[in-house]
């Protein structure tokens, strides 16, 4: 048995494209994903889960109906399930998710960003 | 509904003892815990689950019964259930764990070094 040790800034340094999230770990049943954003996302839910954001590096807002949370690197949150949000920031900011595996990233809303598939990094 | 920001460092400066695992975020039936750790921890499985650890700051030894796993801050790695280990560090290290509510830091080993109700911070 190998268990690997991932390094998040190489994982970074192999993701290319804006909002497309890549596993890089598996927890039971629950998968670990990294993303680079810069600019919006959509509104969206997860209505059967909660989802943790942290950032690993630059400044995240989540934007909520009635309020934006703004996290820097070194910053979690957890938005539960059900909850409408929809990620943004002003400079690539790099994040790491928590979520079930199978959580699709445009949750309730679909629509053209939604990464079905998404890969292990 | 208000959601909370974490902040690493913050969350971390509030911990004083070493070896004594601190809540800081809920997912779902997934707890988020920080510890501070240095020298030597026991052996011990978690027969029903993996666990995740994360180095924040410092460097984190993992031993297994065949190798060991070198962590330093910004990488991660995941323990499968009933794999048998001993985390380690020879100076203060910081440790960002993910794992099942409930989970018991001793897992099937037991002992003294047992926190069972562990505490949010």
């Amino acid at each position: 048995m190998t268990i690997d040790v991932v390094n998040l800034t190489e994982k970074f340094s192999l993701v290319n494209e804006l909002w497309d999230p890549k596993i890089i770990a598996q927890l039971n049943d629950y998968h670990f994903k990294i993303a680079k954003i810069q600019g919006e996302f959509i509104w969206h839910s997860h209505p059967e889960t909660d989802e943790v954001f942290l950032v690993v590096e630059g400044s995240l807002i989540i934007h909520l109906r009635e309020e934006d949370l703004y996290l820097q690197a070194g910053e979690l949150c957890v938005i539960p399930r059900g909850v409408e949000h929809k990620p943004a920031a002003e400079q690539v900011c790099q994040i790491l998710m928590v979520e079930p595996a199978g959580t699709i990233n445009t949750g309730d809303a679909g629509g053209e960003r939604t990464i079905s598939n998404t890969a292990w990094i």
